[in-house]
């Protein structure tokens, strides 16, 4: 067993981690690794949003980012997923990540400009970036081999990890909890350049995506995932993106993984802005939702084991003030960041 | 809102509390407040244990060991409850409290000689005393007004505490969890004395008795303490008095608290042996059945807010290996603190 800290990454701690050095986790689940020399990643979200049918405007961007992707400098890696908001608004988010900040700078003004530089007919579009230091970072995966987000830019995955399978070792396994809180600073600010909108948001904001691949389950555990789990998870993800802002998580999308050809594929993901990761973990502690997802999945992994075909995986990260950006494009006043400041007249 | 540690117990921390200094938990709790002249407390079990119809000897000895709490010295407060465990005995716990080490000693030795120093036909007997420090005891309550357990021999109870509703809120309760692990200690030793057997047991046992009374609850709240939270509890009780060795449980009583007139009343307590406070938090924060448990408390205390009639509370303590004695004469080789030992062999 090993920590999820990478050797190069341990420092003298001034805090504790939650759990004694016994501490065995009930059931393996791994984390990413990057090569040492990567230093910092960054996760790029590019977000189109639409009511009611598909604009030509909307199928267009889409295209067009993608082909972006393609190009030089582009991403090592970027999915694509959609989801329906709580103002009736569809979303499809391309999601792009790199392991090099000199690239993504490189890669990031066009495409920036492209995105949110000019309004198109019938779309709102935002662009939600995060470029942590890999002390601010860490993954989570139920298994090997298949590799989802960030961690698909990884230079592999870990052995079997400590830290996990008992509240506050997403903290643990973040490298800077060895010396930091990570306590929210600083106020979010709205910066109006024209029609766009831009959220500075507080320190030590949390990103959380956090996904689920059911497309290898077969007859019982299908059932069991789906007729168990998924609503279960549904209806914490509802809580969180309808009532949310009152604990803390700004946003909360719960994406449907989407294929090349643009139809939904059998795999999910939550994600979601929160002021701290101490209210995150409030959530996940003690909300009843979460708390009954949590049970299902310890009691799921725990009776199936190696055999479960389910794949569960997460990302958290902790950014800085200066490791943001947020640009939102003719959204309604209820996209994403924006709800982490004053409401927005038109 | 005030803090779980009372004042005159705060010191400088070398290790941090699991929450932000902002915290506020979704209900309210309270913990017992000691005068502050009040350095040690006393929790002394002294048990007898049969099989079948209840032999004349345990009537004598229950009558005995009262007529001791009522003399000089004797505790400030007791109770009785009983447990049939899962080698089918029945077990009758009497429970006293002191918070005055010099009055339990002067109290102690004829008591003791009586309780375990000869065998009585067709009866065991056991004494299993914790002598803590204040600052490695914490109690917390759901309601005010009716003190249980070593609470009752408090000055009174706090107001709001912070500390409290969250995954490590026990832990942070205990004045010493700010300066130390509290990492068990040593091997657990059986010591033979003739017929009775001592166990001197490792540095930083863990004793926790954790109370239900739903004597107030009415129609609906007594349908869903009795018809929905009360069997889950008893599963996990059963687990843990079934199974909790292998997870550091050394042994577990789900005991029915007694009336003045030897009649099971509307409270109970699980009462249980472990080997370390993060061996309890491990099997509370992921065992299905304490999840399940906590999940329908967080819901049941949040919904019915002030309205519950249900009272809930606990004591937990990290014991001292110098702050322990176990003693047990002709009972069954897997009673109490003896599971922590070799087999005993007759």
């Amino acid at each position: 067993m090993e920590s999820a800290i990478p050797p190069h990454l341990e420092t003298k701690r001034s805090r504790h981690k939650r759990v004694p050095d016994d501490y065995q986790p009930p059931y393996p689940s791994f984390v990413a690794r990057y090569k040492p020399a990567v230093s910092r990643v960054v996760m790029a979200y590019f977000g189109v949003q639409y009511r009611g049918a598909t604009p030509a405007a909307a199928t267009d961007a889409l295209a067009r980012i993608a082909k972006r992707f393609a190009a030089a400098d582009g991403p090592a890696h970027w999915d694509r997923a959609h989801y329906v908001d709580h103002a009736g608004f569809a979303n499809v988010v391309s999601v792009a990540y790199w392991d090099d900040v000199a690239r993504f700078d490189a890669w990031f003004a066009p495409a920036r400009d492209d995105w949110t530089g000019k309004a198109d007919e019938g779309i709102g579009t935002f662009i939600e970036v995060l470029r942590p230091s890999v002390e601010r970072h860490e993954t989570l995966f139920s298994s090997l081999g298949r590799p989802e987000g960030v961690a698909v830019i990884a230079d592999g995955m870990s052995g079997d990890v400590q830290e996990h399978a008992y509240w506050g070792g997403m903290r643990d396994r973040i490298p800077l909890s060895q010396t930091s809180e990570m306590a929210p600073g600083g106020k979010a600010e709205l910066v109006r350049d024209g029609a766009r909108l831009r959220v500075k948001a507080n320190d030590n904001l949390c990103l959380i995506r956090s996904g689920q691949d059911w497309s290898d389950t077969e007859a019982s555990e299908r059932e069991l995932y789906l007729g168990d789990v998924e609503p279960v998870l549904r209806e914490g993800m509802d809580f969180l993106r309808d009532d949310g802002v009152a604990i803390g998580c700004y946003a909360n999308r719960y994406m449907r993984v989407l294929g090349a050809d643009g139809t939904p594929t059998e795999k999910s993901y939550g994600q979601s802005w929160w002021k701290s990761l101490a209210a995150l973990e409030r959530w996940a502690e003690s909300h009843p939702t979460h708390v009954k997802i949590f049970g299902a999945a310890m009691k799921y992994l725990s009776t199936l084991g190696p055999s479960a075909k389910l794949r569960l995986y997460h990302e958290v990260t902790v950014a800085a003030a200066d490791e943001q950006f947020f640009e939102y494009l003719n959204c309604h006043p209820k996209t994403g960041m924006l709800t982490a400041v004053e409401t927005v007249s038109a």
